[in-house]
C-alpha cells in the first residue's frame, strides 16, 4: 500500500521559502501543496479550492470543534487551519503533502501527526535578511520592522526542526531541499510498502537457484 | 564542531554495491571509505593503510578484547574488524565515513553506535540477481549458489535498516544514495554544529533593526 509523507516547512519572511518551494515542486513528482482553509474574504483572482478554502466563521469554528484541523491560527483577526481529512486524503494516494506553515503551527502538526518531517529554511546571515526584506520595497519600513522581530522569534524555534537548510546559494539550497524528500521516500517502511515487493526477492518456480 | 555521520551499507553480492558507492564517492566530497583490519595475508598489490590494516592474530585478538572494533567478523578462517578509533579520528574531523560491512556487522555497529545511518541496496528481484551474479562468469556454480544462499539471507533484515535503495536503474540508485547522505548533513543538530553560527543569526551592532 503506497502512503505518501507529511513535510512541514517553516521560515522567516525574507528566507526564500517561496522559492524553494516551487522549485522542490519543478523537480520532483508527487508532491502536493496542502490547501488551507480561512474566513478571509478571497482577493481578487483567488479561486476557491486552489488558493484556499473559503469558508465562513461559523463553519471554521465548527471545523475545529471537531478537530479537523491538523494546525489552525488566528492571523489579523481571520482564522487559517489545515483540513486534516484533506492531507489524509493525498497522503492515501501516495502523495507527499507541503505544508507551509509558521512554528506554532509546526508544533501543533508535530503533535498530532507525529511521523511528519519538519524542515527550517534559514537566512545565511542576519544582515542578508534585513536586506532581502528592505530591497523588496513592497512594504513600509513598520512592516518590515514586525517582520524581522517575528524572524528572530521564528528562528529560536529551529531546533525543534528535523532538518535544517541554510538558504545561502539557492542552488545548493534547493538541491538540499530535493535531497530531503528523495532520502525520506527511501526510508525503509516506504519502500517496503510501495516501490518493491518482497516475494520477487524470492527465488521463483523458474529460478536457477532451486534447479 | 563538525562531525561527521557513520554510513553503513549492505547489500547482497550482486546487487550493486560497489559501483554504487563509487558513483557516491565521485559525487560527493567529504566521504572516507573504513579500511578494515584483518588477519588475511595481503595478496599482491594490496597496501597496508590502505586496502587493510594487516596484523596478525595475536594483535587482532588483543583489539577484540579492548573492545577496539565496531564490529568485526571471522569470514573463511580469517578476521576481519572496524577500528572505533579509525573510525571516530575521521567523524571527528568532519568526514562521513561508510562502512562496507554484512548484516552481521551492521547489527554490531547498531548497538555500539545508535547513530549510525543504516543503508541497504536491494536488486530489483530476485532473477535480475541471479542473472547479475551467473553473467559475471568469474566464479563456479557452486560460488554462485552459496552467494545466492547467502542473498536470501541477508535480504531477510533490510527491515533493520534506515534507508533501503532498489537498484533498478544505475542512475536513479545514485541519486537515491546520494540524496540520503545530503540529507543527513541538513540534520538539524548538524546544521547547527557545523553549517551555520547562530550568533550570525542575531541583529549586530551595525543592524538597520536595532536603529
Amino acid at each position: 500500500m503506497d502512503r505518501g509523507d507529511l513535510f512541514v516547512i517553516s521560515a522567516p519572511s525574507g528566507a526564500g521559502k517561496s522559492t524553494l518551494c516551487n522549485r522542490l515542486m519543478e523537480r520532483l513528482p508527487g508532491l502536493v501543496f496542502s490547501v488551507s482553509h480561512t474566513t478571509r474574504p478571497p482577493r481578487k483572482g483567488e479561486v476557491d479550492g486552489k488558493d484556499y478554502f473559503f469558508v465562513s466563521e461559523k463553519e471554521f469554528e465548527r471545523l475545529v470543534t471537531k478537530g479537523k484541523f491538523l494546525e489552525w491560527a488566528r492571523v489579523h483577526g481571520h482564522f487559517y487551519g489545515t483540513s486534516r481529512d484533506h492531507v489524509m486524503e493525498f497522503l492515501s494516494r501516495g502523495m507527499d503533502v507541503i505544508l507551509d506553515i509558521d512554528v506554532q503551527g509546526a508544533t501543533q502538526v508535530r503533535e498530532k501527526f507525529p511521523g511528519a518531517v519538519t524542515i527550517f529554511i534559514l537566512p545565511p546571515s542576519w544582515t542578508v535578511l534585513e536586506e532581502r526584506l528592505l530591497r523588496r520595497g513592497s512594504e513600509d519600513m513598520d512592516s518590515v520592522r514586525v517582520r524581522l522581530r517575528n524572524a528572530l522569534k521564528e528562528m529560536e524555534e529551529v531546533a525543534n526542526y528535523t532538518y535544517t537548510i541554510v538558504n545561502d546559494k539557492l542552488n545548493e539550497a534547493t538541491d538540499n531541499l530535493v535531497a530531503i524528500v528523495v532520502a525520506v521516500r527511501c526510508r525503509t517502511a516506504r519502500v517496503l510498502a510501495s516501490k518493491i515487493d518482497m516475494t520477487a526477492l524470492h527465488p521463483g518456480p523458474d529460478s536457477w537457484f532451486l534447479k
